[in-house]
């Protein structure tokens, strides 16, 4: 099949699973494409605001299911992965960024010092600075669709989690007390046969509501 | 090549273009499959609070440069994608979106009574109605991770935009007065051979920082 059409038939094979068959697991050649999907995500300036948390302890998942609405998923999906973020940007944050493209790029720190400011005088000292933490949320979020639609690609299924108390997951994963916390989830794994929201038809607002070109 | 192959070399292969190519247009069957990527993006509840504002005229762009940090990547481009997405989020939005269920699914609303009253308590009632803005913005990542990956997997090049001025671009796009924000945008288009960025190494956190594995 064309490149093409496999990301149309994977975007509509895609739903929000509600009910994982617990008995189904990624396989490691998988698993390692869905790490690279988030490790290669965008970020604003590339700053990867985020750690990913791969819970796959059992006695973990069972006590974020009461965090969690409840939610099936958090035990019987195949990897569940919580997205924690800064809570702000300090400067010797940006400063290890600084660090480790002029490393990567075999450059001098000096040279880019100009950039280094830029970035501080929009994250720390700019108005951005004042809601830092939904910035940084919102960088994860761009993570999210990334790994959704690899996942989809390859036919492993997801379900995103918004539906979470964020301060309970941080007690619980230990976030407490650390520069990140919890700001979503996303459930991986296969979809139970007995999931009857597989066959209901996706709904989206017509087209022409949703894009506007503007010639 | 394998999809698996494809993934990662989509992934490794995007940057945030710098300089694109203006003589490259997308061509239209690329395009639709964009579009589909934005409208078959995940978004909590399935709510979709956003518009894609596609600016093709090219006055419009020249205006949009200065409130865009007079980034080249606004005119050069070929489609340039402003995100908004709502402000706030009304019984009557969510009443609509209940009545989109409805009738994709054939559904009588009644038996959607419940889930409308959970949506209303948790965006329209409860503490999230505090930062329903950011909420939102938070949605429209997704699609923003969502398009980007699918153009990568056919070549084409994008560059995610946050240094904007929302306020300016609201009132050069119209959207004073009405229930969107602009929220950021995405350049997507072909990189100039010029753009001497393509040949910098990707910088990224070593893979033990960013992903931990809870067992």
């Amino acid at each position: 099949m064309s490149i093409e059409n496999q990301i149309i038939e994977a975007l509509e094979w895609r739903y929000a699973v509600k009910k994982f068959d617990p008995t189904k697991k990624i396989k490691q050649e998988h698993w390692k494409i869905l790490e690279e999907s988030l490790l290669l995500s965008p970020s604003s300036y590339g700053l990867q605001p985020w750690k990913f948390l791969v819970v796959q302890n059992v006695a973990l998942r069972k006590q974020l299911t009461p965090a969690s609405w409840n939610q099936t998923q958090v035990e019987d999906c195949s990897h569940y992965v919580v997205l924690a973020t800064l809570k702000t940007i300090t400067e010797d944050y940006i400063g290890s960024f600084i660090q480790s493209t002029a490393e990567t790029r075999h450059m001098d720190v000096a040279s880019l010092m100009g950039y280094q400011k830029m970035i501080i005088g929009d994250l720390v000292q700019g108005p951005r600075s004042k809601v830092i933490e939904h910035w940084a949320q919102k960088q994860s979020y761009i993570a999210m669709g990334n790994i959704m639609h690899s996942a989809a690609l390859l036919k492993i299924d997801s379900c995103p989690m918004e539906g979470i108390d964020p301060k309970a997951y941080d007690k619980i994963l230990g976030l407490e007390n650390t520069p990140y916390a919890s700001a979503a989830a996303v459930a991986l794994g296969y979809r139970s046969s007995e999931d009857k929201y597989q066959l209901a038809k996706k709904v989206r607002f017509p087209k022409d509501q949703i894009i506007k070109v503007l010639m």
